[in-house]
């Protein structure tokens, strides 16, 4: 076991008692200047470090926010892994990262979460059983689902509005004379995948423009089979719309193989616009999700909520904006 | 301020001491079966969890490993967040993710890090002052650098033999015929950059072949922008050895766009073999890093002095193999 300087040898080298050693570190608590400097001296004079889970059992709080996030291999998660840990860290807070490799978040998750009495919580690309959500209100634990939506919508969200966003990719696709087009979906079941497929055939329907949706998993593994499944089938679309841009390499990577020409034979749209879709490999036209404002609407509620919990739910949608490169 | 089931409700309704609660819950303390079960009961009834700030107080320990990361971005360390988290969960850790967005750690991240008490800390594409590291071991907190050495040799670190692979694929691109070459090499203060230089160069001038060093800096832009650099003194090198996958696909892209076939014109060889390399838009030649065998090793290494500290100083370093590619 490690040898600890304690608060209470902080309190005898200063001459004064132990809870004005804690009043010095603990936010709020008031203490004359002169008992501060004191404390302070002999602090650095022993290497005092003020414990914070000392300070989290009296104040009940922690400076530590759970960032619950399963594909960090697909770029866009990476890079709100990064925008995320930059800017809590300005607000004083740290980042428990956790893992999971289910779709579901894992019970021993949520009870790292609870256990660490982390002050609020980021979900990004998992899903959440509805009890489980429960067990953080009842702790006043501000939770956000961020790039998600919970169908149940008793939930902070923040996302892109996928609805609008995929209404216009269909319209632009329209424009540039596609007559058959395919849809290549993300995971079946998570938000961002249905309001794609949603908002994208709303708009082939009304123009009555016939379309395929094949099913895939937002991996650049999925894109790839999925292109070659479409290939079999001899029916080359004139456009394809991909619900997301590390799948759509997948997709582009297949159709070349075989000898399939972007743009001239078929166009293809992602979504996200990761770093890679400016790529000149890919040079992907995309719709921009505009991940610092997602990110700065998710901190800043989160912000709010642990200054003063009001358990406040709301479905943010943030806009996004078209870009066009050469692949359409 | 939140509402908190404590121990001494528990063992109020328990009709126990609250020492007893408190020998239930932390590890190592003797109590009886019958105890244990009211205990229990009751801590269900009341919804009581036990405080890992309050456990980590009287055990001085802390369940929490630090993870201190710049290049998330980069999928070979996306990659690594991963492994290290997953196998951190099953052996009861949560990781602390500290982004760095300097080469050197910043004196308030090594803050967080000591405050929180983690039980040890894996530091990746980062650098640290000695002083720095001097105040974990103060504190027997177990450091291991992952895919970095400093010079210093003070700390345990975890490589790939990067001198020996880069000695390979000299050899294997002089075996091809390369005549002249070029490396790119990562960042120039990197131990993997200094080693894949020192191995690579020095089987070039032992063979007498002429050969050209450009620095870059290990990211896809640095690479492109470097291959156009190399493009400009229109002297095409017959292979080019690029210090990282994520950079060659930046060299590769930049070559392409200017009319240069590969391998035909000339050949070109990256480091880590990330999941992009075996993509059909690059078909990277590529060394192997064993990312697994990393991380076991530095997991291993971690759990052993956390379990009983020697503060034991060791370079380690794995083979990893080459892949034989399109791009060669």
């Amino acid at each position: 076991m490690r040898e600890t300087v304690t608060a209470k040898d902080v309190a005898k080298l200063a001459g004064v008692s132990q809870s004005s050693v804690s009043r010095v570190y603990f936010e709020g608590a008031s203490v004359s200047e002169k008992t501060k400097k004191r404390v302070k001296e002999a602090a650095e004079e022993l290497g005092y470090r003020p414990n914070v889970y000392a300070r989290s059992l009296i104040t009940n709080q922690s400076k530590i926010i759970g960032l619950v996030m399963k594909g960090v291999q697909n770029p866009f998660y990476a890079q709100a892994l990064k925008r995320f840990s930059s800017l809590f860290k300005k607000h004083g807070y740290s980042v428990l990262f956790v893992y999971t490799n289910n779709d579901e978040i894992q019970q021993e998750d949520v009870e790292t979460l609870l256990n660490y009495n982390v002050a609020g919580v980021v979900v990004t690309d998992a899903t959440m059983l509805f009890s489980v959500g429960e067990e953080f209100k009842k702790n006043n634990i501000p939770l956000v689902f961020f790039n998600r939506k919970l169908s149940t919508e008793n939930f902070y969200s923040v996302c892109c509005n996928n609805i609008d966003a995929s209404r216009s990719i269909a319209k632009y696709l329209l424009s540039k004379g596609a007559s058959e087009l395919v849809l290549i979906t993300g995971k079946v079941d998570t938000s961002t995948s249905i309001e794609r497929e949603k908002g994208f055939c709303e708009v082939l329907d009304h123009q009555k423009v016939p379309y395929r949706i094949y099913n895939s998993d937002y991996t650049y593994e999925g894109g790839y089979h999925t292109a070659m499944t479409v290939l079999k089938e001899k029916r080359l679309p004139s456009a394809i719309f991909v619900a997301n841009d590390i799948m759509a390499f997948g997709v582009i990577d297949a159709l070349r193989k075989n000898g399939v020409r972007i743009p001239e034979d078929t166009k293809i749209v992602g979504f996200d616009n990761i770093d890679m879709a400016s790529w000149p490999a890919y040079e992907l036209t995309t719709w921009e999700q505009p991940i610092e404002e997602m990110i700065n609407e998710t901190v800043d509620y989160l912000m709010n909520e642990i200054a003063s919990y009001t358990g406040l739910v709301r479905d943010i949608e943030v806009d996004g904006k078209f870009i066009e490169r050469k692949t359409t």
